[in-house]
This record gives structure tokens, C-alpha cells and sequence, in this order.
């Protein structure tokens, strides 16, 4: 059976480029980067190039650049190393409730420190406002969190006036990037941010790779320590074939991103027609007007999203509910609970993203059979009309 | 010009059969394990059966084995985890002055953290002596980290002895292994360890993916929060192309231990007795009767060992003189200076690791330049005689 991947968010296949870019890192060039002799050197050159591209692909210095084992551990680094840095300056972070785990998480650890989170609301539409952002600051504050884009619902933050807002109060900004970078252009300073987390494997390069920007002069904590790898921030030999792969990556979504960005948009609105068009008591999580050109996130009444999946996986087709880290979770979603959305209508959602592989063809089909799979399931269903 | 390799502590490459596994897992087969779908599970098969693997190594069960980004994450993972879980038993660590960075400079975080370190001596010899060790034990000491075998000198310590000591008094103890895992038989019931720490490119696997052995029913903090992945040990999507590598990689190293051990421990004999037979004032640093079958570190007066290195570079052959970690840094190794050499004793070592690309041939050629390194810059130093 043919396979038809619209999962982008969880994860996407390495690009053959990007493995191409990889390969002689494995085995002529393996070199420790951080050994004296040729083999050594040679890692080092790709090494310091994979961080001028990756830089490049942000807008950032080479030197603004930390290679980490992937977004969760930069998101890790960024807000323990922030908030243990500047402990004396003050106790106060603010995210907002509908970060990724990897935000969430870290900062009820960070609570645990004797650390104080705020965890913004955000509106229906799945956007921080502004005002509650602001009256939200404190004399203490020292750390903002704001993801880019949703890995749920898509929905693009108002990074730059938030970027403002921080840059005015001298508080740090750190951005979750993970779903953005590749997909939609990031630009650190048009943002305005000091930290920013990204992810390989989210733009068809490898797992167990990622970086993290830190704005020149800002001042962190490792959380890993050991031999003072990247400029003592984050020990271990560098995976030097993933690094490579991170910085070709970054190459390629620079320059297939305007292109791509639009077809992607393209075939989600017609998505979102062919199926809105179908099924009744049917709809949209999240804003479509600032949202990552391949996410759709469908509500539907009286089904279970994960009867969907399963369904649309017998047919070869793989969406998911939400994230994918969370998957293997009963409650309902986090992101759509804060949205305003009641359970019962969280657990009838299903997250399509649409990435490099997909196609019109494979739209029509993906629609026909959402749309069938939410009849069948409404027909046999208590709940069903 | 050929290339002759010899610093196989610092790292390896790829073996063929290892890239040959991991392949499939850019393209194809690419899901995220914690995908719902057809591609999600095929990648979490292809974690749980990694898992098996590395855990037939080292005579564990799949379960006690928990997926890293390498040799230091993992053991910032064993010594925080453990200290910061038991924080209310005791605040007492012992280590020894030999472990490799990723273990001291961890112990000095912890230090700052208000928990004490004791930094075990060893003799001569490069050994942790047990009575040394059982003197240093106090009523709160909660963890002893004790490292399998050095990374420069090869020195293997009586983890067995330790290990007994350690259970009578029910302290855990946890071991760096990154340097013997795929060397020498590496079984954590009969070292009588509780957690161990592996990295996958010192075995000819890929860079950016380790793994913590913890033994069941040892319980310890995480040290990267987010979607609860491994056990809720170690967030962050799994490196699947990584892990499988790292398990055919402990596969390989399973099947040809035996054979090769016994191959680079008669390499290694004969490197030593050609370069002692004709060098005056060289030795040995480190017992060669517990020793990593691989590992030599030369000891030459009036030359230094950065010049050894860079001559036999410009030789095509790539040597160490101490730690690829350390290889940036001016001061003389923490390791040869617990052994009781003096700085400028120090300063006249030259590392030669040997892996699987070696051959008798390379060996008795490598032999030849390091005479010939050491004769010349003895004849133009002022301290040659």
C-alpha cells in the first residue's frame, strides 16, 4: 500500500541532499573535532561551516550559534541556563499555556528551583495577546518563552511586537522555533528575540541534532558538563554528520521556502475546503490568517480524532491528533483545552501537515477519506447524528 | 597520502555494517516513535529491538537501558540524577582524580549545588586502590563513580572489588565505560554496577547517541524535561537512524571482541617494544597488566608530545597526546599528574590508540617516525642529549 505521510510536525524524512551533505562524515571524515591532527581538523572545518549556515538561515552570527542533540535539549539549555544565570536579578519567567512539552516541562522544574511561571492564556483564535502579556511582567521578571508557531494548531505568535515589548523592559525573550524554522522565514533580530531553539529533524534533516541562537553577550549556564565543547555550553563530542546535516538542511529550506511556503498554503486551503465542505459540525482550530502554511487542525463533533487516525491509517495515510509526544497521552490536548475548547471537543481533532512530499493528488484522496471516516463513525457512534 | 589512524579513544568510524543499518532510517523509514501511525511504529520497533541489543552487551535487560546524546550526557545524567534524587540520604560523592571531564566537571557542578566530592587518588600504576577507596567512605555517601577503563592511559579499574564494597553498603555506584564497552567484556552483574555510561562512536557507531545503563529499581532525576520520552528520563524525539547504529555497533563489537582484542593487545605489545627498544629515557605511563588491549601513552623526557604529534601528522599519521577533549587546553593532564609524573613528564606524552583499520605494517612504520619524531626534536632542543 502506498504510504501518504502528512505528519510534517511529528517529523519529516531526511532530505537526499541533506543524507548526501551526511555520508562522508560517517566514514572518511570522522574525525573528533576537537584532536590536533588532520582528521580532527577536518571535522573542525565542517563543524565552524555547518555554523555559518546555519547562522545564515537565521539572520545570526556564526559564534550566536550552539549545536545541541535536538529542540527539546535546546529549550532544556535555554531556560535553566537563563533563569540559574540571572537567579540574583530575579525569580520571574512568563510562558504561555500552550508551549510544547519541552517548555512546559522545564519550567515546572524550574518551579521546583524556587523559580516563579507564568502561563499566559491565549485566545480563542490560539494567539497571545499583547495587553495580557504586558500586565503580566513583573520587576522580577527575567525570562520571556513565547514558541513561534504551534505545533499543534500552526498558529503564529506576535514574536516582533513581543520582541519589543522585552527589548523596552531589558527581559530576556526565548523562542521554542522548532515548527517555524524552515517553514516560514525567522529572522532573530526582525524578531527580536535572544535565544531561539530549533530542530533538524522538523525540516528534513536528522534526528538527534538541533541548535540554539543565543544573542551575542548573553550569559548562560550549561546543563551538560564535561570536556567544554561549543564555547562551554554544551560538552560532548559534536555529532559532526548530524551538524552537517542540520547546516545542508538549513540550506535548502533557504532556498525552497518562499516557493514551497505557497504551494504548501495552497494545498491546506484546499484541504480545509474539500473536507469543510463535507462534513457538518466540522471546523478549524486556530487562526487560519497567521498560521504555518502546512498545518490544519480539524475539530469534529461527536467523533474521536484517534478513531480517525487509525482509520485514515488503514489506508495507509498518517495524520496524527495532536503532537506526537504527547500521542500516547488520554488527556485531551493542552494547546486546544487553552483555546477554549471543551474535552470532548479536543478529542475529536486531527492535526494534518503538509509537507515536501505531498501533493494535489494525495490532498483529494487524504479529504475523500477524512470525510468517509467521519461517516462511518458518526453512523455507528451514540453520539453521532 | 595514506592515512594512518591511531587515536581510536578519541573517536572511530562508522563501520560499513553500522552505516548499512542506520540508512534505511533517514528515508523510509524516518517516523517518530511516538507517532500513532504505521511510520511511528515502525521506528518505535526499531528502538525497542535497539534497545535489546545494546542491553545483550552489556548482560542488562532492555528495560534498564535508556537512549542518550553520548558518553557525556550520560554520565551528567547518572551522577545528577542520582545526587539530586537522593539529595535527603546524603550529599557524598566519591570519584577519582583520573575520570574524564564529562565526570569532574559534573562532580563541580554538584559541588555547587552543596554536595561534597571526594576525588580518589591512584597509585602509579594509574589504580584506584581499595582501601583508599573503602577509607573515603562516610555515612552520607550516597554515589561512587568510579570509570571502567582511563581514556588516556587505558588503565582498568577493579570495578568487581568496588562493586562488592559498594552493595555491602548499599551505595550506588555508577561507571564511565565509554572507554571499554565493545573493548573488553563489559557485564554489569558481575562489575556489580547500578549505572553505565556508553557512547556509540567510540565503537565504530555514529557521534550524538550514547546510553545509560540503570540497573531496575534504581530511581534518579531527569536532566532534560519535556515529552517524557525513555522513560520520562530523557525527553526529545529519538535519534532512530543513531540507535540503531549504536546497536549494530554493539552487535559487531559482540562477535569480533575476542578476536580483536587479542589482535590490537599483540599490536600494541610490539609498537611498545620497537619504540623502547630504541628510544633512552621512554617508558609506559600507566600498568600494562590491566590495560585496554589498544591503548599505549608514551612517556619521553626532553621532547614535547605536541610536536610529536604534529610531526607524525605531517606524516599522515593521527596521534593524541592525551584526551581529544583536552587537546586544546596548555595544562599538563589531570590524569599523568595523578600518576605521580612531574609537568614536564607530562608534557613528553604521546597517546596511540589502535582500532580495527590497524595493521602490523602500520604499526612497525608508526614506530620508525615516532624514533625518528623523538631523535630530531631531542637533537634541536637545549634539553636533548
Amino acid at each position: 500500500m502506498k504510504r501518504i505521510y502528512m505528519d510534517h510536525s511529528a517529523t519529516t524524512p531526511v532530505a537526499p541532499e541533506v543524507l548526501a551533505a551526511m555520508l562522508p562524515y560517517f566514514g572518511e571524515k570522522f574525525g573528533n573535532a576537537s584532536s590536533l591532527h588532520r582528521s580532527g581538523r577536518e571535522a573542525k572545518e565542517a563543524l565552524e561551516d555547518s555554523r555559518e549556515k546555519v547562522a545564515a538561515l537565521l539572520g545570526a552570527r556564526a559564534e550566536e550559534i550552539i549545536f545541541t542533540s535536538g529542540g527539546t535539549e535546546s529549550d532544556n539549555l535555554a531556560l535553566k541556563g537563563i533563569a540559574r544565570k540571572n537567579r540574583k536579578l530575579g525569580k520571574h519567567i512568563i510562558t504561555t499555556q500552550i508551549e510544547h512539552p519541552a517548555i512546559l516541562e522545564t519550567c515546572r522544574a524550574l518551579e521546583k528551583e524556587g523559580f516563579e511561571v507564568t502561563y499566559l492564556p491565549v485566545t480563542g483564535e490560539g494567539l497571545v495577546e499583547l495587553s495580557t502579556l504586558e500586565a503580566s511582567i513583573r520587576p522580577d521578571t527575567i525570562l520571556i518563552s513565547v514558541m513561534h508557531a504551534n505545533n499543534e494548531v500552526g498558529t503564529i505568535q506576535p514574536l516582533e511586537e513581543i520582541g519589543r515589548l522585552a527589548a523596552e523592559r531589558d527581559i530576556y525573550l526565548h523562542s521554542d522555533a522548532v515548527q517555524s524554522v524552515g517553514k516560514i522565514p525567522v529572522n532573530v533580530d526582525d524578531l527580536g528575540v535572544d535565544l531561539l531553539s530549533l530542530s533538524a529533524h522538523k525540516l528534513y534533516g536528522p534526528k538527534g541534532v538541533g541548535a540554539l541562537y543565543i544573542r551575542k553577550g548573553t550569559k548562560l549556564e550549561s546543563i551538560i558538563q564535561g570536556g567544554g565543547h561549543e564555547r562551554r555550553l554544551r560538552s560532548g563530542t559534536e555529532n559532526i554528520s548530524g551538524i552537517v546535516g542540520l547546516a545542508r538542511a538549513a540550506e535548502l529550506a533557504e532556498r525552497d521556502m518562499p516557493r514551497e511556503a505557497e504551494r504548501l498554503a495552497g494545498l491546506r486551503d484546499r484541504l480545509a475546503e474539500l473536507v469543510l465542505g463535507k462534513v457538518k459540525d466540522a471546523w478549524i482550530n486556530g487562526t487560519m490568517k497567521k498560521r504555518l502554511p502546512g498545518n490544519l487542525n480539524f475539530g469534529f463533533k461527536y467523533v474521536e480524532g484517534e478513531s480517525l487516525l487509525l482509520f485514515l491509517d488503514s489506508k495507509g495515510i498518517c495524520v496524527s491528533t495532536g503532537s506526537a509526544c504527547s500521542s500516547h497521552k488520554l488527556e485531551p490536548s493542552h494547546v486546544l483545552m487553552s483555546l477554549g475548547l471543551k474535552a470532548e471537543e479536543c478529542h475529536g481533532s486531527l492535526r494534518i501537515t503538509l509537507g515536501m512530499s505531498n501533493t494535489l493528488d494525495e490532498v483529494e484522496y487524504v479529504a475523500e477519506s477524512i470525510v468517509e471516516a467521519v461517516e462511518r463513525f458518526r453512523g455507528i457512534s451514540a453520539l453521532g447524528r
